[in-house]
């Protein structure tokens, strides 16, 4: 059942998504011992897989659910996708972001459709305010990665860089608030081949690595990560997923995050965020137990201000 | 004859090379108001188009003169790319640098397995340290641009791009030493259907678009661009078939360079270097002549320092 639904959802979202291209690098499969299949979201619309699980979300909802339009409160990708995917569907969009974010990230939601609302920077706030708008509005509330729908959708990145190499031995993913790498795992489980999981995760803020150990859903004490997109914390929904069907989670350091995008940025000439750096970091990190694997990396996103890079 | 030989000379060069992505986005077609077509060859073996002349030009050589090496000088991408190429096919490089070129491109070329020496920074230098080098090993020369091996080399990245995309009007390249536009002016002459060449130069390094208006070869008083790949002039090989098959030349400032290399950068996620942003500059800057077309830009490398970029 799981399975054909991961397959419905990959066919409903089509129309509203990219099927991006797998890249390979000869020097970096020589640099790792192994040969390196790497999914670029990067490429996606928005620039981040997130658009795959907000358009599987909003494509959920009943007809009088769409004509009140949908609501987040996210700083980050989620908040484009959200407002793309719900522009394309001919759905409002309410996002609830903090007013201390850079204007560019306002604007990009504002450039794809989305209604702003400010708010403080605490999640009070955020919630506060989001509950005013549903108040006001009657919008449903979709979670960035805690939503069984976004799951799926996600998932489906994984789903099309299985279907395109379906013998890798092992797929790694980054870990925020879990939605990646829980559909990740899903799509392994149903497709995959003696295929693993492996999430990678900051060491500062390494709360997926602490769940997994301690079996309860453990929460950031700091986030000093410039891994900006995995300062969250894992969900009620998406953890026993990945209880389940994930390997281990590895975790790495802000250096050795910073030359692993800068090693993407020279020998592949593309583009990455910090937060999808994470996962190659890990690689990198481990190279000896993985030689001459068949290694899939999902490239999560690629929205980075140019102007202000850590090299 | 030519044709055939077009043809001919890509299934040669196929083992030595990838058949590169062509990618498009649609903001920047919003942007411009036409569908682009983005050849990517900064995802080429050794960052840039150049390993397609690179190869070509050593295929055509005699068992005996292989037997001998091949040599040029270049600081730049197709030093890089002679390198590698003469690897793979078990040839000897010698590669010339002036003495002032940063220490990455010196090891770049060692990467690849050239045998480096170094000059002075003139021309007549780099010149003297070649004639002394061909003396001692009876290597040859080839030129980075002006040779028509190299030049129906370049010519394939534009075959390639027509063979995907048959029906484009109109195809940009940048224009340096003019290997790359003149190789993609045979393409298109060729395989085109209605179809223009345009280059596109930077305005602080025009001989091209003088020497199209004096009808000989004009040569740069200064090159003060920051698209360094542009700074060369055109040779008695390409600029005939410059003349004959390539429909103008667009000159752009210092600043229109930068400012496209930013949108590609930022909208497409790919690292590309600003000689290859100066194609889609030219593009931008008249951008009403060509409402609603469909034009390929060759995306020529992607070798940039990301420790020091011009935003």
């Amino acid at each position: 059942m799981h399975k054909n639904y991961l397959l419905q959802c990959h066919e409903r979202i089509k129309p509203y998504i990219h099927n991006t291209p797998v890249l390979t690098s000869q020097r970096i499969d020589d640099m790792v011992g192994a040969s390196l299949f790497f999914k670029c979201e990067n490429f996606q619309k928005t620039g981040a897989y997130k658009m795959r699980g907000a358009a599987n979300a909003i494509m959920q909802l009943s007809d009088a659910q769409r004509r009140k339009g949908v609501i987040t409160h996210s700083s980050g990708n989620f908040a484009q996708a959200l407002s793309l995917a719900a522009k394309n569907l001919s759905v409002e969009a309410h996002i609830v972001m903090p007013n201390n974010i850079p204007k560019v990230k306002q604007n990009a939601v504002k450039a794809y459709g989305g209604i702003l609302y400010e708010s403080e920077a605490t999640l009070e706030s955020r919630e506060a305010k989001s509950h005013e708008v549903i108040q006001e509005t009657g919008a449903t509330f979709i979670h960035p990665s805690n939503d069984i729908n976004v799951i799926y959708g996600q998932g489906t990145a994984c789903l099309e860089l299985l279907q395109e190499h379906p013998d890798l031995d092992v797929i790694f993913t980054p870990v925020g608030g879990g939605g990646l790498i829980a559909g990740s795992a899903l799509a392994v489980h149903y497709f995959g081949s003696n295929c693993k999981v492996i999430g990678a995760e900051p060491s500062e803020a390494d709360d997926a690595f602490r769940s997994m150990l301690s079996g309860k859903i453990e929460f950031n004490e700091t986030t000093n990560t410039i891994a900006d997109g995995l300062r969250t914390h894992l969900g009620d929904i998406n953890f026993p997923i990945i209880q389940n069907y994930v390997e281990r989670i590895i975790r790495v350091t802000e250096i050795e995050i910073v030359e692993a995008m800068r090693i993407i940025w020279e020998h592949m000439k593309i583009i990455i965020e910090p937060s999808s750096a994470v996962a190659f970091a890990a690689v990198l990190k481990e190279k000896t137990l993985f030689k001459n694997k068949k290694m899939g990396i999902i490239i999560s996103g690629g929205n980075v201000d140019v102007s202000n890079l850590p090299f």
